[in-house]
């Protein structure tokens, strides 16, 4: 296949990268001043080190990148809410020229995934956005597996830096400033943390995940529209005002404390929750894990990593091969 | 799809009951003496019901199952060792008529892997086998979608019965035999425990995910066959004499014992190991756990229902629907 990638951060540089092990070529690479454009195939390595010298990843525009001969439109620009733009235009410009598109960025399928679907549903391409929930952790491909009409909900840990500061906190007992900080100093939490800590981005995970399971019970895309649940819909709760000895208690009773965000057909929610600490769910670290309650097999979880460059571009690549 | 159903246990029985949800049809189902043969579909309750009286699955013989007009051929008869008989004939017999497979019998792609992948490449059909290892759980499918040449080994709790007898010898300080003979009163371990206790399905299931393994490198059924592990070439050792005060000694260090089964390309081993007590192994019960160590996304470990008639059936289903 030959993907045109966008966005060349840490998961669009590794699509680029990985993609040639994975038998496809990237004609074009771009970040949102600059792109690599070739028929022949980019050299990615040239691009993103160019890239890093500050020389910008090659000669052309932006726009150009989203021009090429390509079959695959991989979008990783960063997730934006609202609008979802520019990534939800991008994914429009792939699905009228017929082509197929595989999302790292959540914006276009958490805010708009009934106009995705709509835009998809007059296009010879598809859509996959497994990249989007959980990085390297198929939740998505196995939901498609299990049949969505067969699973009543998925929970799970969906946001590493939280649980990074969670666990830390319970196995250290230490304090949330303290270990924040730490999380910051490893690179492990941003600068500005709202997006993980409050819960923002795991709720995004979540309303991917109600989509994706309410539209297993529609007909059309109106029907999708009316069944899909919002970012503004979930109740949301993070872990900046965890009381101080929350974790203690749940210690002295066996338990510990996880962010956990669950996603049924009509609705999200998101806060810490007490779980066994023995529990499938209790996942140290920046380790992920969700849980599927089926309707015949039981509780199906997978854990593994949910973000880092590498990982989630297996996400991406292994949508690119299914299609 | 239209499906022949041979083997009426619990497997096969519970893949007929629940094919119509998945939307398809069964038109044979059979076990070793009696068959429900129906061009127009079988009564998958009715003909169960009438085997559970004795009376036999139809008036049909076997054999008209094998030459029903169907799409697939479920093979869920038990598992059998060396030439994997009568389930490779069963194979054979639908590959020579250009139809699909998909098996929940292990024999064939355990003990018989080349004969079986030779036969299919001479088909337009084609064999899948996500039921053959630990039920519910979709070791294999995950193991394509990231591609077999970029794991390295996969490992895990493959056996619910030795996973019941040592999660519970731990958990309640009970001995073996003690154990054991709770197991068989609630069903979860056969009269007959060797296969499980002993390593021997673990074993098979390690030579099946070994062999997939393996079969990344080669090109040829030729390397393929030079290339496969044998059960006769597994390093094997069950749980039934493990030292007394074995688990009291890993409590004390934070460890625990499981049943652990290891498959890399050229080498399966199954035998109690150390584990941490919180980690991610330290499943309990009859659940099972299977970790894949990925080249570019770290482990990632998926734990679920490894036995039971619906878990599993989910699994063959799920390959049905990926034909």
């Amino acid at each position: 296949m030959r993907l045109a990638v966008l966005g060349a951060g840490a998961v669009g540089g590794a699509v680029a990268e990985l993609a040639d092990e994975y038998g496809h070529e990237v004609v074009a690479l771009a970040d949102s001043s600059t792109a690599a454009v070739d028929d022949d195939g980019v050299d990615a390595a040239a691009a993103l080190q160019a890239k890093a010298a500050d020389a910008g990843l090659g000669t052309a525009a932006p726009e150009d990148a989203l021009a090429a001969d390509y079959d695959v439109l991989v979008e990783a620009t960063p997730t934006t809410l609202g609008d979802a733009q520019p990534g939800f235009d991008h994914v429009a410009s792939a699905l009228e020229r017929d082509r197929d598109v595989v999302l790292a960025n959540k914006g276009p399928v958490a805010e708009r995934y009934a106009d995705v679907r709509a835009l998809a549903a007059d296009s010879a391409g598809s859509v996959q956005f497994e990249a989007t929930v959980a990085g390297a952790i198929p939740v998505l491909s196995t939901l498609s597996d299990l049949g969505p009409s067969r699973v009543d909900a998925v929970r799970g840990v969906l946001n590493g830096t939280a649980n990074f500061v969670l666990s830390r906190m319970a196995a250290e007992g230490l304090g949330y400033e303290h270990v924040l900080a730490e999380a910051q100093d490893l690179g492990v939490a941003e600068a500005d943390p709202a997006f993980d800590v409050e819960g923002t981005d795991a709720a995004l995970k979540c309303v991917i995940l109600s989509n994706r399971l309410a539209e297993a019970e529609t007909e059309s895309v109106a029907e999708l529209r009316a069944a899909t649940t919002s970012l503004a819909e979930a109740e949301i709760q993070g872990i900046t005002d965890l009381p101080p000895n929350a974790l203690e208690l749940a210690a002295d009773d066996g338990q510990t404390v996880r962010l956990i965000g669950e996603a049924t057909r009509d609705s999200v929610r998101v806060g810490p929750r007490l779980v066994p600490e023995n529990g499938t769910l209790a996942v140290s670290g920046t380790r992920n894990i969700v849980e599927l309650e089926t309707a015949h097999a039981g509780r199906l979880a997978i854990s593994g990593r949910g973000a880092g460059g590498d990982a989630t571009a297996t996400a991406v690549l292994s949508d690119v091969n299914r299609l």
